[in-house]
């Protein structure tokens, strides 16, 4: 169970040791391996870290599921996009219910180059990596679901 | 008039005294909400906290209006998008005649997820929000308009 | 020779002694004009500054190689855009056998304003200038090809 939760496995099933993360001056540099889960990665190192906030901005390669919102309905419409490059990646770390709160909106690309994106609801790392740089603040920052929005905004205060 | 030039009025009609942005220990953070004009919005901060220069990234959810610049006619083709999210941001603050000169691209997606995007004439924040990061420079930086090119460069100097 | 080595040459075939890069408290600022190539001018400040490591983010109008990874093959499919928008630009500066290495995706636009992107395999600036902030890490970085992966990925140690 220890090394369960100390060692990522490798999608050839191996347990990998290597570091996810590291602490840059602005904050932190992660670099993500195949098979590994992006929203996963991100909340462990946020709640490992404590960290108050952050901003982020990344690339790589993906299996990424994004969901376009509707308004009346409240809910995403998914669509998956396999073996992905990912363009760019924007986000943001809050927290909410005393969770790390990921938003974070990207852009793929496949073989023929057309970009498809919008807010991502999923991802995980196919062959190759990604690279995330993320920006600390010194604030702890709240989400909030408002209404009659319906959608999780974040909070900087009145 | 004070009160017109202090507080926002939201999508409802009813004046919103969420702050719009926080210092960071990078720069400052800002959050706009529903209706919020972003140029505007950026200009104000720009403004009021009488920045050198920045550079910024962000994403959420607008009504935007690309322009293709041609290079004969020295014109924008302009093209409008609407409820959009707004996957990527990337931009610059710097200075130009007195007034804050903002230069920014982005790239919008819809509901079938396919990608659109460019040089941004202007945009307003949707049914959602927007997150914007700035990391802030020290030296207070000019764009000027250049010729033959008959577009605005940002200067570092010689 | 010497003002080969030191002088750019813009599109018109004059010598050109604008700076292409300030230092920022966050790291680089750098602007770049019409006809450098991007590749070639985030090498050189990397080995001018002896730079660590450092990740970055731009836009502006280039001239555009994509690659997209064929994990069979090992090669990249490469495809040319001229004449587009740089909407967005997500890298990193590392190092490899003693040269700088940059890791580099982008998103580009073109007059119907559809989104193309992917892998960066080179580019050039076309007519109008592209902005890059570079945020510098204080750990020297490598960049090692591993197999049987057989892509580049950005080291962070054990």
């Amino acid at each position: 169970m220890f090394l369960l939760m100390n060692f990522s496995l490798s999608a050839s099933g191996q347990s990998d040791t290597t570091k996810r993360y590291i602490k840059v001056p602005a904050g932190y540099l992660m670099v993500l391996r195949q098979g590994d889960n992006v929203f996963s990665e991100i909340e462990k190192m946020a709640t490992a870290e404590n960290i108050p906030a952050a901003t982020f901005t990344g690339m790589g390669f993906v299996n990424a599921r994004f969901g376009f919102f509707n308004f009346k309905t409240k809910e995403y419409a998914p669509k998956d996009f396999k073996d992905m490059e990912l363009a760019s990646m924007t986000g943001s770390v809050a927290w909410q219910d005393g969770k790390a709160s990921l938003h974070i909106h990207g852009v793929v690309t496949g073989k023929d180059f057309k970009a498809y994106g919008g807010h991502l609801l999923s991802a995980s790392v196919s062959t190759g990596s990604l690279e995330i740089m993320f920006t600390l603040h010194d604030k702890p920052l709240q989400r909030i679901k408002e209404e009659p929005l319906g959608a999780n905004v974040l909070q900087l205060g009145k």
